[in-house]
């Protein structure tokens, strides 16, 4: 007894998902075409139309539907800052802050070299013409405060500092209304160690 | 700053797979993007090749490219036993103990009242009829010792019944090679109200 072929593709195809196994994948193919059939047409529909619209903005290499993002193409932004993050959602959560109205930068990944992706794979040299662009005063380097966004930001700071560009990196330490009782050692270690002098 | 709409849709059509949240299809999303747009064309691609041929046999409800499934297609299958299993993976798994020659029938789901699947939505009338189609001897209910396998298994033995066929559900108990100390008390509880006389 063999699944047909075609469950078996579908079958095999969503595995290409991150966090997606084999028994998962097959849950999902069952699910699919047996409870929301529907669902599963909106989702090929959408696969292909994001994959036919979608490309990286010229200037800061999110996705867009246009040449230029919206942020990109917006000329109230101020062009003397520009802040560089890992992926889409950063620049989001930054932007809900309301506290930045600078450009931005986004990577699309961080340096890992334990999956394979080295300096090649993440298009510094796209960053470093937008930054070369003669209107960028100061670069932020806002990747996460992880193993591989710290390696990404030290390689970046080189690399940008090189060109002769100011560059800072976002403040780590306790968040607003964090008591030290609570925190994590290792932040609290850090804060300890990057204090600000008053 | 509003992410461009093809990118939100295919986040929101991601969401309809199962235990995936607004997070996970975020990450899907950019990853399917980013690091694999082949991968998201062959998945968009197996998704509506999956919707236009697979259907389910006439016979055994299973899914399949063609009228009939591979199983009930084969005349060496034993017409006199029908074992209901939940689904097409339950009925591969009892295949490859290579023990059963009988046909199948897959419900394609189980009695859920928490999830609102009552009788209307399994379809119990397509097994009605293929259990009655005066080949069939014995029903042999192999839903999962689950709370809503065994619900289904009591329901359709009633349904079944009254109908005059004989029924029957595999055996609950102790596995193979399973020791009495390391079996949870469940298991070994109804292992010795379910004990066979010798």
């Amino acid at each position: 007894m063999k699944i047909p072929s075609s469950l078996d593709q579908l079958i095999d195809a969503l595995r290409i998902l991150p966090g997606v196994g084999p028994k998962s994948a097959q849950r999902m193919a069952y699910h699919l075409l047996q409870r929301n059939q529907s669902g599963a047409a909106a989702l090929a529909h959408a696969l292909a139309d994001a994959l036919t619209k979608l490309r990286h903005c010229q200037r800061c290499n999110t996705f867009t539907e246009f040449d230029l993002c919206e942020l990109c193409a917006d000329p109230a932004r101020d062009k003397r800052q520009l802040c560089v993050v890992e992926m889409p959602t950063d620049l989001l959560r930054i932007e809900q802050t309301l506290a930045f109205k600078g450009c931005y930068f986004v990577l699309m990944g961080k340096l890992s070299p334990l999956d394979g992706v080295g300096p090649d794979d993440i298009h510094f040299d796209k960053l470093l013409a937008r930054a070369q662009d003669g209107e960028v005063e100061e670069v932020i380097l806002s990747t996460n405060f992880t193993v591989e966004g710290e390696a990404t930001a030290h390689y970046l700071a080189e690399l940008l500092r090189a060109q002769g560009l100011r560059v800072s990196r976002i403040a780590r330490g306790l968040p607003s209304g964090g008591e030290l009782e609570h925190v994590d050692s290792s932040t609290l270690a850090q804060a300890l160690l990057e204090r600000r002098s008053l």
